[in-house]
């Protein structure tokens, strides 16, 4: 058995974990990053395929307003570029394809001859949305007055008071499976509601916003050069057993190797922390808070054409196919290489799509394109799809989530205005962030902040 | 490494394991159980305390209509022996307390003056739930016109168009979290409906129907007779961490110890499925099925006194505080021993409750007893308590459930009539159970279940 013995073990070397260890040893706290896969990036990931280098398989979208990522972008030598948004969006529906520029409610009605009361109740109701979740505390969703309804309604049962169409309730569904990777019957009020808050808004797709951008080179990139910096002190391989803390600190156990420190972060995505064997056993409201999580699902898939044939027609490649397979495509094309088309597949048609055939599902997804993009669609380079939930160090995708009440009986065992924390091993995840919660800039977050509080800790104990 | 050879490993010796193996053994099988605990019996528990030579702390009551257990019961040379119920029930709200004989619905109105109203909303909502479950699916709850709706809604949201009293819904609250051991916004409609179906109808005190019985003896002494049986097929102390599979069979890991076998049959909670390694790892669908499972949340409480005093006073010691912390109060006095009053602390309150210090606990309770039979119910003997969610062999009571939505995405991985399976290894628990779901019956039948299906296939494999 090797020993290692260092001040702070970070386990998971996703975006939260190389945050945290960078921050740490920054802050002069010695940390190990320990890493169960042979890989750096978490759930971003590349790889090269076709004619191109490289393919982003995992998240891959960050924005103007999210300051540490595009920080961090920058000192890595790296630099963010907006996503593709020339031309025409699409929107597909049954049969009829229109093209719109503004939003796609708009679209509905003013292109696709939806009555006006589909379009107002749309609108209508992401105004209330926009309204109510500015009172739901970020650090503390469980406080307030309506909290405790809001977290005992689904987002369904919320919305069928307020919306009564057929397409306005298909549009809200789009927007959590889009949005959350989750179905609006798997969801509370409150926890829509917390999305939105520490996402800063409704998406903007939704409501007409800010456009993505990518970083070039890739998300994984960014990762990649962090674990450089780390040099010796990012260990591969080594997927963590068992965690045990005594009153000498804590030793993280890998099967192979033993690390000894007197604190230690776990940075992996919160489902996965009931995987793991805790001594003493953790608490059981911040037990019952991680084995409550649900896994969102949600799966890239990508098609490569030798060029994005779909901008010849002044289509952005950008648009919804409201049957699906896929919820929202994106032209993923990188600079003037071979055109890609992405989709996402998320939450139910995720689910059901997964249990087909890879060539079925293939079929199926390249046929929607094939409905607004023409027969060129059905003949790509390459497909290429990545399924995070099949992925036993991921498991789910985007991230998880509560469901309904979960928030208000053990929410606060997430810590409030701190990160998770028993006795010496503190969290970190995207998934747990306060701030971009699910988004690549909610991990630097969570991971920061876990890495300030640890540190804290430690200078405490050295001066007491 | 000791390495041990067989048919079938079953793993986790609770009733399910126990009926597993012994059915397993009673077809030829050679089945080996494996148990991490010292002790057999899972959730069913006993412990001497005070003058009495023991004490039920898990799961204690049977019914005439399980016809699994009481035979078992008489098969190991026990008998069942009806509970306690000579006298009058008894209904506490705020300082106010009631006696009936009938339904505590009933006492609301006739003995505590609320309105008609209260108690016709009550009996017109448990009609309604008396219609409706007939209509879920024991084996295959997503299937039907109505169960998408009903997976979408919280119980508490369909109840509050229905309900509209205070009381009326406080009475469903209770009901939820004395029965189910969950709160009406933390289940959809068709989960309360799954589980009243899978127990034969509404629980008996709710609407006045046949008492329980008890062990004479005590549910562990059944799990024990069956223990001794097995003999050196049952093995102590060993704690899966790892199941393999591969073309040769099943490797299921210790640490200590390799168990080889053709086949496996987990009957652990649900719930701490995902904290064991699996490799091939466990498909998408069926990992994120056990993933989702929350956990119940219940605690017994019990204080022992000389005699069983509330008896004098024409009491039956069985009754509800509405107001808690227990919610219901039954008569566990053994025979002619001690006086025994049990409490059920569950759901929101049990989390609550936990919270405090053991003596502000206990004094809430028993102050809520005092309120109920006298001052002398402040003095008791002794005061034992078990925290189930905190044994983390358990983590939960009475069991685990479905959050909304969670049926009709991927309840199916949990195989519909079968047991649920993935390649050589199947699983059994209460908790899967299509008949009796979280009762000690349940156990049994998932546990033989899964022992005829496993049986079947080695007996398939050996023809063909």
């Amino acid at each position: 058995m090797d020993r290692f013995v260092c001040d702070c073990v970070v386990i998971g070397a996703g975006y939260s974990g190389l945050a945290a260890a960078t921050r740490l040893r920054a802050l002069g706290v010695n940390a190990i990053l320990i890493e169960a896969r042979d890989r750096v990036g978490g759930r971003t990931l590349e790889l090269p395929v076709a004619k191109m280098p490289r393919l982003e398989l995992g998240g891959q979208y960050i924005n103007d307003a999210q300051v540490r990522v595009n920080q961090l972008v920058r000192e890595v030598g790296l630099q963010a570029v907006p996503a593709w948004t020339e031309g025409d969006s699409f929107l597909c529906v049954g049969d009829r394809v229109a093209r719109y520029t503004g939003t796609p409610a708009k679209c509905l009605t003013e292109k696709l001859n939806y009555p006006a009361e589909v379009g107002a109740e749309i609108e209508r109701t992401l105004d209330e949305l926009n309204r109510l979740f500015p009172l739901v505390s970020a650090a503390e969703p469980w406080v307030g007055g309506d909290a405790e309804n809001w977290d005992a309604i689904t987002f369904q049962s919320w919305l069928e008071t307020r919306v009564q169409s057929d397409m306005g309730r298909e549009f809200f569904k789009f927007l959590t499976n889009q949005a959350y990777s989750t179905e609006p019957g798997q969801v509370s009020l409150l926890q829509m509601l917390w999305f939105i808050q520490t996402s800063h808004g409704l998406p903007p797709w939704a409501i007409g916003g800010a456009q993505a951008n990518r970083v070039a080179g890739g998300t994984q990139l960014v990762a990649q050069r962090l674990a450089e910096r780390l040099g010796d002190a990012l260990h591969l391989n080594q997927a963590v057993q068992a965690i045990v803390q005594t009153e000498a600190g804590v030793c993280v156990e890998t099967g192979e190797r033993d690390y000894f420190a007197q604190t230690a972060i776990v940075c992996l995505p919160p489902q996965l922390v009931p995987g793991l064997i805790f001594s003493p056993p953790l608490p059981p409201d911040l037990y019952r808070a991680f084995a409550a999580m649900q896994t969102g699902n949600t799966m890239k898939v990508q098609a490569v054409y030798d060029r994005p044939f779909w901008r010849d027609n002044g289509l952005s490649g950008n648009g919804i196919n409201w049957d699906g397979p896929q919820t929202f495509t994106y032209d993923n094309t990188l600079g003037d290489g071979p055109g890609v088309l992405l989709g996402f597949l998320t939450a139910r048609r995720a689910t059901e799509a997964l249990r087909l055939p890879l060539h079925e599902r293939k079929q199926a997804v390249l046929q929607a394109w094939a409905d607004v993009f023409g027969p060129e669609a059905l003949e790509p380079i390459d497909y290429i799809e990545h399924d995070w939930t099949a992925d036993q160090f991921t498991r789910g995708g985007y991230g998880c989530h509560f469901p309904p009440g979960a928030w208000c009986e053990f929410g606060a065992a997430f810590g409030g205005e701190s990160m998770p924390r028993f006795q010496n091993v503190w969290w970190a995840a995207s998934d747990l962030a306060k701030d971009w919660n699910g988004y690549l800039e909610g991990a630097l977050f969570a991971g920061e902040q876990a890495a300030e509080e640890v540190a804290a800790s430690l200078t405490c104990a050295a001066v007491g």
